[in-house]
Formats: C-alpha cells, structure tokens, sequence
C-alpha cells in the first residue's frame, strides 16, 4: 500500500474532475426554482462520501433543505471528529459580471473559477478525499470520522440548530474541524481562534393612530424624536454602551491576547480605505482591531419613519422604526444581551411613546478556541514543522453561528481547517478557488487526522 | 335702487347657480391633465367679476397656472381693499368615498356637496357678488376694489410670491381680505388672528461610501448613531429647543393673548382625541394650545437610513437623511432659523461625520393680525352688531403663507372673511358648503366694504 501522500498526487485529475462537476450544480440555496439543484448536490455529496469507502451515509430531512450526514467509527477508543460543511451555494446575479459562466468551472493560471469554488465546495470535497486517501492507504481512519454537511449555510443555517439538538447522540464527537474557511497559505499559515455572537431586535415607537399636521406641532408628540432620544441613550459618544450589565460577560483581553491581535494583519486599514471612511469610531481604551474582535457593539442597522418622498410633508410621524443588532464578545449570551437592551429601551422611552420591541432572527453565540488549546497547538504544530513559517493567529469581527451552535449544544470545540482565502471574491462574480491550496489542504487535513488521536482525549 | 341686502335676496337662484357652475369646472391644479380646467376656472372667474360690472380684469401668466386680477378704483381718495382667494382645487381621489360625483354638485339639506365649495369657490364667488351688490344698488363701490385669484394655493402657491413682487404697484392697497377661511357662524362668529411661519431643511450625514458589513462593528462609524446624535441634540426632552437664538425674536405671550388663547375652542383635544395620541408634548412652561399657536416648533417630518426590509441585514449604514420643518411663531424670520438650525447642525456634528444641509421649498413667514387693529375691531363691531353674539378670536398653528407674503412684499395687513367651516371636509371627500354661510358672508362682506372708508386711512 502507498502512502496517503502518494495517493493524493496521484488522483489529482481524479479529484479535479470530482470538483468540477461538483461546481456545475446550481445549488442556491434561497432560491426555490433551485430546491432540485440543492437536492441534487446533498446526493452528489453523499454518493462522493460513499465512494471515499465511507459506506454510512445518510440524507437526512429537516423543514428546509436536507442535511448529509456520514460516519465511520472505527473503534469506541477513538477520539471522534465532526467534520462540518455545506453543499448550499450563494446566488450568482448579476450574471452579467462573469467572465464565464459561474456553473461552467473555468480553469486558468493554477485557479478554479466558478460560484462555491471558494465558498465552500472546494473546501467539502478536499476534506472527503482526505479521508478517503487515508482510508485507502491504511485501511482504516485514525480517528472515528462523522460528516455533517448541510445544504443552509448561505439563507443562515434556519434548520441547523433543531437539526444539531434533535441529533445530538448520533453528532456527538471530540472535536468539529469546520471546512468553512482557511488557513492561508504555505507562506503564511494561519489559524482562526475567534468571531463574534450576533443579537438583533427590531423598535417600534408609537404615539397616535395616525400622522398628525405640524401645525399641531407644540402638543402633538413626535415618533421619530421619541425614537431618537431611546435610541441616542443607547451608546455614549466614543461608543461605549450605556446598557446596564451590557458588558458584564465579556472577558477582559489578556496580554497574550493583545499581542495576537496586535500582530494580526490590520484587514480594518484596508476595508477602511476601501469604503471611504472618515474616521474610525469606537471605545478609545481599546485599538481599532481590538473593538472589531474582542469587544461587543451594539448598531442601529436601518432606521425610518415619517415621510421620506422629494420635497417637504408637514407631517408629525405617529410611527417610527429602527433595527438594531449587537455583535458578541466571547463569553456574552445573546439571549441575556437581548433581555437587557430590550429594559434598557422600556426603561428610558419618554411618556409620550408606547414601545415595542421584537426579536430579529439570526441570534447567534460568539464563539473563541483558546490559543492553548490542543487541537490549535497541533495544527499549529504541524503547519510550522511542514512550512518553516510563523502561523498568524486570527480573529474575526463577524460571525459563524455553527461554532457557538455546537459549543451550546454539544459541548465541543471548532477549529477551522479549509482553502478559501479572502480575496477569492466568495459571494461575488467571478469567484475563484486557488488549486494549490486545494492541494495542500488536503494533505493537511490527513497530517491533522493522523495526528489527533494523540492529542484528543488525554 | 334697492338695498343691496334686497339685491343679494332676490339673485339667491342665480348665484346658487354659478356657484354650481363654477364648481362643476374641475380645476385641479396639481394635476398636468386638468390644465386646461384650471385654465377655465381662471376665465370663468374672470367673466363672472366682468359680469358683476367690474370691466378691468385681466387674466396674467405666471410660470404655472395663471392668475387673475381685477380692479375699480372709484377714486385715489378712497382706501384700497385686496381681496384674495384662489380658483384651483385638491384632487377629488379617492372618488369610490364620494356619496354623489365630486365635480356634480348636489344640494341637500341646505349644504352644497362637490369638490371645492367649502375650500373655496364659495368663497371666491360670494365675494364677487357681494361687490355686485355693492355696485349694482349703490352704482359704486365703497372703496377701490382689487381682486387677486391665483390658481396655485393647492399645490403651495410656487409662483405667487414672484408675481407678487413683480407687481407690487399694481397691488398695492390698504388692506388685504383674504376670502380663504371663516368667520364661524351666527351663533359663534369668530376672526383669526395669527398663523404660523415655516422653514424646512433636509440633513444628510455621511461616514463611507458604501455600508459597511457589521463584523466592521468596532471601527466602521455609523451615519445613523452620528444623525441621531445631531438631532437629539436639537431639543430638550421637554421640547425646549436647543438652537443657539432661536427663540430671540419671539413674541413673548401677554396677557390679553393669554385670554384670547385661553377662550379659543380647544381644537387640541379633538385632534388627540381623533389621533389616538397618548399624551400631549411639549415646553411645560406654556399651555398645549399657547404652544401650538404663539410658539415655534421643530419637529422631524422624516428619517431614514440603512436597511428598511424584513428580517435581519446586518449592515453599517453609510448615509443616513432626515427632513426638518419649523413652524414659526409672530415675528421669527424663516431664512434667519434656517441659518441658525445649520449653524448647530455643523457645529455638534460629531467628527466621524460629513454632514450636508439642504433648505426644502415651502418657506413661509409667520403672521399675526394684532387684535386692536382697526380692520378686525371694524369687523368684530359689524360681527357683534348683527349677530349679537360675542365674537371669539381664533389663532392657528398651521401657515397661510400668502399673508407673510403680502405683509413683506406690500406691507399690508390681511384680514379673513369667508364661509369655511372647520367641518366642511376640505380636501376630503364628500367636501359640502353651508348654504345659509354662503348667503350671510355676502351680507359681511358688503357691510364690511361699507364700513372700511370710514376707519382706513384715518
């Protein structure tokens, strides 16, 4: 038998022909002229699986899409890895922007351009063959392998959480490698330790049944000022949320942590630069990268009421509307966070208002894997030893809701260990994969497989 | 030769039936199809003063509808009297709500129901046959006779004030009547003494060129927290508000005007009650009524920014727009608080904000008609004289801009005369007249005009 090293090499044309029917199934996940597509893609994934010699493989229905779901269990003495991922895909509009088109897999200078290259079927494919070099090089996994891959990543994961709860002995494992990311390059190898958790509720402030004339103007209260003064007490002006126990969870950042974020690449330079901001805004106790990564924010993301036409209306509105959500620092709960906003808008709304607050969808816990902790150090490890590079550590401001999901609900850790790269345009035309790290990736994957068993459960 | 009250009794069938004519001619001024109606209402009014033996009338151009204007100056001895009203209508929309056809008018009960008759056809034609009595049983007027009937009050009067000022000494006079609004009824004649002013402005605030995804939460300002920083910054959480001279050249209340608010018909109840308000707003210092009367305002008419849809969008907001008017009390120029607003606005910008400031159209001044002045203690005499009831003084919160307009321009007093009734439904459907004010404003009206030589130019 050959070494898994050798077998990877030697199916490259295999596993690329693999990915390029893989990116031909439009599976856009939000929409239903597509619910065939999508369909098609979990089978496609399954049936991958299967011929990787993981003959455990079932598709399993949820309100929404299905969830693939496979396993292999070598020995109960085994550590067990969740491998997490989906085969759902972003639209591609605006056609019009392609090069090609984005479910004719075009292949030029060492990349792979099509929708999901990137995001994420590269990275789902790279993980399956993994195993399956491993498998058909020693006969059997290091470690006991589960595949959780699901088909709403890109509409937020609606059914995941159910799905993860209603399954939680059949999912339950050591450790999840999430797919959905990377881990940059060969030459600057990188490891995710952080993204924040997300609480959102929508304001509706009403002070009669129906606008008023200005000309009333001097008894007749003013939705959009009521609004205001709620919403302006909310924050003072560097930023700092005035919501009482707003901060009581969040951790204090430790040295250590400092020096990783300080020596993180300062991607808010760029985004800065890019969209044209002023001024950066924010807590002046703490660094620009700091806020982004380690402290909590609270943001009113839409706001309207009264008449918003050309010209004037001499209307004093009866309505007004605002949406807020807040990203999480590790350590917050978004359902505490949710609870305390919604006093704090109660407790300061003036007389003249009655106030509604309601939940938005999409409520998610941050999540943050210590740099200390075992499956880092060993990837860590193996990605110094195998590149003769630093590994970056990285932390992100926004958030990846399955990471706290599987925290909350079964109790285990997520690292992410995928090929996407930033600049690759996920969720944009002309998205790409990069075919070397597509490559690399999966020797990765079977270093880290081989590797964990002696780490995990010691 | 009769008595002109003798006159006005015997032609009630004819004018009832030019009022029905005149209101049968849909001369809706905002609508580019009704044109040519609007054109027709010019010349039929234009007839209908030639017919009541008034010869100069002229129909003039303006860069919208045209205006008519008629004289008869009896001699340079005698005191010029203005009379204003307009020949243009609001769209009759939603027509389903009508009982009977909006421009078929229909008799019942002893009201007039069609588009226009209370707002303010009735009005425009009772005056013109009031000056034909006048003239058809006396063989001359009391005094020069001036008529000025626009046909643009529904859409805000754009070309007004330019022909105003164009044609300063063709208007010239000694006081204005203003035939648009009411005088009550028998039982409970009222005069109006003020309105208020207006000066509208519209913010914009801008922190990027494009929104920003919240995961930038941390660094990336946000238009709409830096908005609502500079708008809440306008007013106390009273209503007091804050700009910097505001209030300098406000009237301070007496202590007659206090009574005469005191005494008003409490219309504020009735509106809240109607509205649903919750509860009434404003400086505590002053009474609901004292405040939307003989105080200015500022209120937010319009707000919005970022993402408006349902659910969840978890964006920065790089712009954020709000529409601003005040309502000005006696004496308060509308360009000088349109300057002040702007100067706070600039100044309690925060940094992370550029901030534009635009001024809306519809900028008015305010009026106020001092209740000693001889033209409303004539016509209080008259009032009490025939009725032998009290006459009660009338203040309103709204803006009647033409009447700032000729005091500016012609530096003229104006005062109103005409059947309106608050009930009448102007502007709604099912809009009616009350007959018997239509027969009894022509009788004021010829008493008035006869009186006037004896208490103008004294």
């Amino acid at each position: 038998m050959s070494h898994w090293k050798s077998y990877l090499e030697e199916h490259r044309e295999t596993f690329l022909h693999d990915l390029v029917q893989f990116l031909s199934i439009p599976s856009v996940s939000t929409s239903p002229e597509h619910g065939e597509d999508v369909r098609r893609a979990a089978q496609w994934t399954a049936d991958r699986i299967r011929r990787a010699g993981i003959s455990d493989v079932r598709i399993m229905e949820t309100k929404g899409h299905p969830v693939v779901y496979a396993e292999r269990i070598e020995s109960p003495d085994k550590p067990t890895v969740l491998i997490y991922g989906h085969f759902d895909v972003q639209p591609a509009e605006p056609l019009e922007l392609w090069m090609h088109p984005p479910f004719h897999p075009h292949i030029e200078d060492g990349k792979i351009y099509a929708r999901a290259a990137s995001d994420m079927k590269g990275n789902v494919l790279l993980s399956i063959v993994a195993c399956e070099a491993l498998l058909q090089t020693r006969g059997m996994l290091p470690v006991n392998i589960k595949f959780l891959i699901e088909g709403e990543e890109e509409i937020g994961s609606p059914s995941l959480g159910g799905f993860i709860q209603q399954n939680r002995q059949l999912l339950a494992c050591d450790l999840t490698i999430s797919a959905d990311g990377g881990i940059g390059t060969r030459e600057q190898p990188q490891i995710g330790l952080s993204n924040r958790g997300l609480a959102g509720l929508q304001v509706r402030v009403k002070t009669a049944d129906v606008d008023l004339h200005s000309g009333a103007g001097g008894y007749a209260p003013n939705a959009l000022h009521g609004l205001i003064s709620i919403l302006e007490s909310l924050r003072d002006e560097e930023g700092r949320i005035q919501v009482d126990g707003f901060y009581e969870d969040v951790k204090s950042i430790s040295d250590a942590e400092r020096d990783v974020i300080a020596k993180m690449t300062p991607a808010f330079d760029a985004v800065m630069r890019q969209a044209g901001v002023k001024t950066s805004f924010g807590e002046p106790e703490y660094t620009p990268v700091e806020r982004s990564v380690a402290r909590p924010t609270l943001e009113i993301n839409g706001m309207w009421g009264g008449f918003q036409g050309q010209g004037v209306k001499t209307v004093i509105p009866h309505e007004a509307f605002a949406k807020i959500t807040c990203r999480l620092a590790a350590n917050q709960d978004p359902e505490k966070i949710r609870e305390l906003v919604k006093a704090h808008i109660y407790r300061v709304a003036p007389d003249y208002v009655d106030v509604f607050v309601e939940d938005l969808p999409g409520s998610a816990y941050p999540y943050q894997l210590p740099a200390e902790h075992t499956s880092v150090v060993t990837l860590q490890r193996i990605l110094e030893q195998t590149t003769g590079k630093h590994v970056k550590f990285e932390r992100s401001g926004g958030t990846v809701p399955v990471m706290g999901m599987l925290r909350q609900t079964l109790g285990v850790e997520t690292i992410t260990v995928g090929a996407s790269q930033k600049d690759e345009r996920a969720h944009a035309p002309n998205e790409f994969l990069r075919l070397e790290n597509f490559y690399w990736l999966q020797e990765v994957v079977c270093m880290y497989l081989e590797e964990l068993p002696g780490v995990l459960r010691q």
